[in-house]
């Protein structure tokens, strides 16, 4: 079998139109009215009854024939024989004849003979005869609802694609219907290959170089997102027949078949083998990037899109040309909520000739603008998902976007709410412990020094920077704490560690931070102290240190290198060390500070995070 | 027992306090990851591991020492001897010495002694030795993504409150975390009561007085768009001991009942006497209209608030005091796009000393701006509910809203959407189906003349019209059709009917539309012709009809009317009759015009259902 090869990559309207062409629908079932909240109706649904189906008293009061209160007034009262009551979920027993009244209450039918109704404070009763006395002259149909006044029979209720909302759960119980026909969600089939994915919950075995599925769950919660009923698919691994037999399966069982990672070539192959068997490919490879191994196709009377395998790619991919297609399948078209305008925080430059998705993240400025960021961790962090809140369209022909410009921004999901707050800087536990407290912050722990480099440039609203800080920086503190750092070894200090100077002088696996963290500036500042006292050069101490150059980039990872025996000493925090039962030996404090943009300290998200930092650490 | 009398109303304030001091917090749940979306994290996850948990190659290449390198160009490549290759998801089984590389695939685990790769584009293979030449120089670390670069374990993954999103899943996946601890929503009992209420889908016995529930279903779809848990109670009718079983197994199985239509005196009397014994009554009547008989207490450990009976009412007080809570406690924001701002179509006046909770439709004028109008047939009207999109809160001091005043609106639900296209007029059965093809119209079956009173006042963008105009109309007709109106009888026209006048010459019981309708206005022009030629006058002709003063609303109700066999002629269309295989006895032809507000014609649905009128209307 030959590969086939496409010349030249379709455009992104063309490949819009490609998935417009394939058909997508669930068809329809019934769902009961308990069911119905957010479902789409398939069909027109006219009243089968009248409502009210009766006559019915609007007020508590006696019902009556008006021609006998023509002329009654407060002053001249008619005066009527009462013979009987009637209330609401009774058939009346009584009839009126001239001259005849009947207590009635809220709600209830009508007596036949009567074509109007008084309430109850217009008139009096005469105690000595029992007749009431009607202080107030009324027309026919006075204080009467008729049958079908609200909804006649044959009336049109709700039309088709209605999205069924609880007022419209209001409307059809009126009308009694307990079960209705909707649109049945189109059915998703996802298929994820790689002999490397394990699914959550399971063991990776990392030596083997294992990692977790990423693509399968997150595209299933967009599928779900957009109005469709998403079907994972086992995985397959790499094995041909498996995995034939597992497309052909979807293409059976959905309305669309979606496979992701299949960047191996022999998922290639079996995808094509199984499109030109039983379907058609429509296109192969879209000028966009990413996506630009993007596939469609048909499979069966199933249709089928392949989407890149890194996570973001994937999303962005799905989230514009793939959910869509869902949405109007669904009957479900995107809410407004789903776009957000904002002004680039940075200028961005391209210049590739193809369409670029711009993975970005949201922040409010200080007049409640939303800026824009591109988020580049490269394509294949998953953490730029976390970052990252929706996608930029940016043309083939734009070279670039500046500074303040314009964009669109489709947010991965309606649901997505841009952070109240944005913070960078150190990793540090009292600050994790400080934003669970708030309400929706976003903090990207890229250590202290990448920190304050974007902060300068003017994004984040906040930075955390642990240790000494190298230049004057252009900011507010809104508070700050000491904390303790020093070396952590394993419980009981089994190699009796003293201090730093144990560290050089010994034959110890030492486990350090990332130049990024202010730890490690510490632990270099009191290493050039320590040369300065043994008069040494700095450079000696450190390359007198096993380990020292290998930096772990977070605050507990090196702590955990000590628990796993992969060192015996680690850089850390005594808080740390206590946490995990670990052994502590003291070097220092240093401060943790949060400093904030000064033009951004009036914004809400900043003002929360200043009261908090207002009460008691201690207690945090 | 004495029934607690409360001097004074409380104010929504008040009301509000009283609703929040309470707690509807629903506790915590565990769920998988393929049903997180969309749940609201109860506690922070941080990462457990490193992601990647391994040192990991980022493209097909060479991995090697990156010392090896040094100097290495296009004009003088560096030579190493190929020692084996790595896949993604197997286990190097080989290790690097000095002058050595490894061919390696994307994603694969960087075997050990090697501290960088290069990509296979700027590499050649000696196809005689085997051997690879390297084309450049790389720096340790190069193309490798280290483990933990992307997550470190230790690091705050995500925060307490956080709504689960897709992209969120993605980052959960790539942790491996299958499950997580989630807020549960809180359990909302609904109660409601009247002997007269039927469940949809059972059947009502109009002659009795009895309608079917529409708040249960109603408010339990009002609070799960809230994040809310719905549960129903059986109806309990008025009986006492029932009820107050049915309140106490909700207050114990929930964290709030809410009861609604317990107006009757009995009911209320249980409610209290249970609020009384088993709980506290927090406030008693509210400051606002409607809903001045809100109760907001205790039940055992449960909240409790008792709504207003008629819908409308029951949702506005739902809406503005009781979905907010719900919201809270399930740590689910509202939606940004629940609330609209817009203008007020016309000026409403009030006056009364209490806040008024004012049910309005809304509608796009021609500049895309939203108007705003009141919606008001009555809180018993089931029908207000499918016209009204939200609620506008006017203060208690507000004595009037002008035309042209901003309002903001509470829509029922975040998924409500104003329609594309109001209409108002006359029911047609070719209307129906027209709108049937129109993306999201509300049309509002008043009939002619009602219709075109509103289109003047100038807040629908189209009115229907059937029969003849009184006055002009400054409109651009956008299409019409004729239709057959006649008289319907039973099939096979037993009693034998040749016109109208038989109608008033004989002695058949007829039924009639109500005044509002084309099709009455119709029939009253060709009595007066008839009248005209007999040289009868208009008035002894209608008089000589049993049943002319009758009129039903909508274009079927007459012949269902014959159907049920209460009347032997009914007023109506050819189509009708066919459609319902009756007898039919045509008198005259009307025509059905569709007019649009001049400056309304360029609107979105206004050209959509010019787009419709211009096809065939016979296929409609």
């Amino acid at each position: 079998m030959e590969r086939k090869e496409f010349r030249d990559l379709a455009s992104p309207e063309e490949a819009h139109a490609a998935i417009d062409s394939l058909s997508l629908e669930g068809g329809l079932e019934r769902v009961s009215l308990e069911n119905a909240r957010g479902r789409v109706l398939a069909a027109r649904l006219d009243a089968e009854l009248d409502v009210p189906g009766f006559d019915r008293a609007s007020l508590d009061g006696y019902a009556l024939r008006a021609a006998d209160t023509f002329g009654a007034d407060e002053a001249d009262p008619a005066r009527l024989e009462v013979v009987g009551e009637v209330h609401a979920g009774e058939e009346p027993d009584v009839s009126l004849e001239d001259g005849q009244a009947a207590e009635i209450s809220t709600g209830a039918v009508m007596p036949s003979g009567a074509d109007a109704m008084v309430p109850v404070e217009r008139t009096d009763v005469d105690d000595d005869t029992g007749d009431v006395l009607i202080r107030t002259s009324v027309a026919p149909g006075d204080n009467v609802m008729f049958a079908g006044a609200d909804v006649a029979a044959g009336e049109r209720a709700l039309g088709p694609g209605t999205t069924i909302t609880p007022r419209d759960i209001g409307l059809l119980s009126a009308l009694g219907i307990d079960e209705v026909p909707v649109r049945a969600p189109p059915k998703v089939g996802i298929v994820s290959t790689g002999d490397e994915l394990v699914r959550p919950g399971g063991d990776v075995a990392s030596e083997r170089g294992e990692i977790y599925d990423v693509n399968s769950y997150t595209i299933a919660a967009g599928v779900e997102d957009a109005g469709g009923e998403a079907v994972l698919y086992p995985h397959a691994g790499d094995e041909q027949d498996e995995m034939e037999r597992i497309l052909r399966e979807a293409a059976t069982e959905c309305d669309l078949v979606l496979s992701s990672g299949s960047t191996s070539a022999s998922a290639v192959d079996v995808i094509y083998r199984v499109i030109e068997e039983q379907g058609e490919l429509l296109l192969h490879g879209v000028s966009v990037k990413p996506g630009k191994p993007m596939l469609v196709g048909r499979l069966d009377d199933s249709a089928y899109v392949g989407l890149p395998g890194y996570p973001v790619s994937a999303m962005m991919v799905f989230r514009t040309f793939v959910a869509p297609a869902i949405r109007e399948a669904a009957g479900l078209p995107e809410p407004k909520a789903a776009t957000v305008s904002g002004t680039m925080a940075r200028e961005e430059r391209y210049g590739e000739g193809r369409m670029r998705l711009l993975p970005v993240g949201l922040v409010e400025d200080s007049d409640g603008e939303t800026l824009v960021y591109p988020v580049d961790k490269g394509s294949g962090a998953t953490t730029s998902l976390a970052e990252a809140d929706g996608v930029v369209e940016v043309g083939p022909e734009t070279d670039y976007l500046e500074a303040g410009e314009s964009v669109t921004v489709r947010l991965f999901s309606p649901d997505v709410r841009p952070p109240t707050l944005l913070g960078v800087g150190e990793d540090d536990p009292t600050l994790n412990r400080l934003l669970d407290r708030l309400e929706n912050p976003r903090y990207l722990s890229v250590g202290s020094r990448p920190g304050v480099r974007r902060f300068r440039e003017g994004v984040p609203d906040v930075a955390v920077v642990a240790g000494p800080l190298d230049r004057d920086l252009e900011a507010d503190e809104l508070g700050r704490w000491n904390r303790e750092w020093g070396l952590i070894v394993q419980a009981g200090n089994p190699h009796e560690l003293d201090g730093l100077g144990d560290l050089v002088d010994r034959d110890l696996k030492f486990v350090n931070r990332t130049t990024d963290s202010g730890l490690r500036s510490s632990l270099e500042a009191t290493l050039d102290e320590l040369a300065a006292d043994r008069d040494e050069s700095a450079s000696e101490l450190r390359e007198a240190i096993d380990g020292f150059e290998l930096g772990l980039r977070a605050y507990e990872s090196p702590a955990r290198t000590v628990i796993a025996g992969d060192a015996d000493v680690a850089l850390g925090l005594r808080e740390t060390a206590d946490r995990l039962d670990l052994g502590f030996v003291p070097v220092g404090e240093q401060p943790v500070r949060i400093l904030a943009t000064p033009d951004r300290t009036s914004k809400t998200g900043v003002r929360e995070l200043e009261g908090v930092l207002d009460g008691d650490l201690e207690d945090v």
